[in-house]
C-alpha cells in the first residue's frame, strides 16, 4: 500500500493545505487523468503551514535545499491526490510533471533540482511513477517561492 | 445559458481573433478534451485589434490592469472555444489554466494577477468553472505581453 | 508514410537519446494520448550526442539558429514518439506544443522561434500537424539549452 510506503519513509502527507488563490487544488477529467495544481514547498509539519524555503535557486537557496523543495512539491500534489480519490493505490500511472526552478538566468542545473521530485516518485511508486517531465527556469515564483511543481496522473 | 450570462456581464465574445504563428487556437481530443492555445490580451473591442496592456507587471503594468488583462485572455480563450463548439453550454467542466506573468525578479504576486483569469471563470461558469492552476513568473512574453493563459476543459 | 516523408528531408530520426534526468521521454495514457518529455536541440548527428546550440536567443544564438534548435526539438521528440509506438503512421493528431525560449527580458518574438517547431509538424504532418501552442520566454534553461519543446499527440 502506497500511503505505508510513504509512511515507512518518515514522511507525513499534508491532509487539509489551502490553496492561493481562487482555484482547486484537484479536477478528475471523466477519463480518469488528474490534473494537480502546481504546487509550492509548503511544509505541514510547520506551524502555521509556511514555506520550507524561499528565494532563487543558486543565489540564496542551494540545489540541495531546491532538491528538497521539489520533493516537498510533490509530497503536497500527493495529499491533495489522496484527499480527493481517498488511497493513492488507485494511481494507475504517472503521466506528467511541470517543474519551474526560480534562478538567475546563468543558472543550467534545473535537472537536478527537479529530480528532487522525480527521484521521489520513483521511490514510491516504482514502475507506476515513470513519468514525463518538462523542467525549466523562471526570474519569479509566487512567494518567492524556489520551485513549483505541478503534475497528472492517471486513476484506475 | 453561458452567453447569456456573459452577454449580462457587459462582455462581447470575439468572433474571429487570429493566431500569430504557425498554429491552431482549440484541438479536441477524441475524449474530449478541449485544448487552447496560450492567450494573449487582445482587444477584440479596440480597431484594430490589438494588445490592451503591455509591458511587465508590477513596473509598467499595475497589478489591476493585470488581472483584467488575465481576464481578457480567459475571454479570447472562450471565444475561440465557441467557434468551434458551436455554444459554451457544452463546456462540461473546466480543467486547468497556466498562466505566465511577464514581470521583474523581485515579483511575487503572481497569484493576484492570475486570479483575474479564474475569478472571472468562477463568476460565469460556477461550480463547472473549477479550475486547476499553475501560476508563474517569466521575464518575456510575445509581443511584450503582461500575462499569458492557457486553459484544457472538458466537454460533453 | 511519416517516416518517408521525413526521408525525404534529409533528417535522420534519433534512435536512443538519453533523457537529462529520473525521467522517461514517453508516457501513454490510457486513452491514447501521448505526453513527450520536453527536448532541447540534442543532434544526434554530432559525435557525440550534444547540443547544437546554447545560449540566450537574440543575444548569443540568433532567430534562425533558434528556430532550427525548435526544429531538432520536435525532431527528437519525434524519435522517442516512434522508439515506442512502431511508426509515426499511428499518429492520429497532434494535440499541444509548449515552447519555451531562454532569452533577455527584453524579447519579444518568441512566436518566431516556435514556429520552427510548428513549421515543421506542419510540413510532416499536414492537416493531423494542426496543434495547439504556448510560447513563453524564460531566463534560463537546463544546460543553457536556447529552446526546450514539449508536446502532446493523440494515437490511434
Amino acid at each position: 500500500m502506497i500511503e505505508e510506503k510513504i509512511e515507512s519513509l518518515g514522511i507525513k502527507l499534508p491532509a487539509e493545505l489551502k490553496t492561493i488563490g481562487s482555484y482547486v487544488p484537484v479536477v478528475i477529467t471523466s477519463n480518469n487523468l488528474v490534473f494537480v495544481s502546481g504546487q509550492i514547498p509548503l511544509d505541514s509539519q510547520l506551524a502555521p503551514v509556511q514555506l520550507r524555503y524561499k528565494g532563487k535557486v543558486g543565489k540564496s537557496v542551494s540545489i540541495d535545499d531546491a532538491r528538497h523543495a521539489a520533493k516537498l512539491c510533490v509530497i503536497n500534489a500527493l495529499g491533495h491526490i489522496r484527499s480527493i480519490i481517498g488511497t493513492l493505490d488507485n494511481i494507475k500511472k504517472f503521466v506528467k510533471i511541470s517543474g519551474f526552478v526560480n534562478c538567475e538566468s546563468s543558472f543550467t542545473d534545473h535537472p537536478k533540482v527537479i529530480n528532487g521530485a522525480s527521484d521521489f516518485i520513483l521511490e514510491v511508486f516504482g514502475e507506476k511513477g515513470r513519468h514525463t517531465r518538462v523542467a525549466v527556469g523562471t526570474n519569479s515564483l509566487p512567494l518567492d517561492s524556489p520551485v513549483e511543481v505541478d503534475m497528472i496522473v492517471e486513476i484506475y
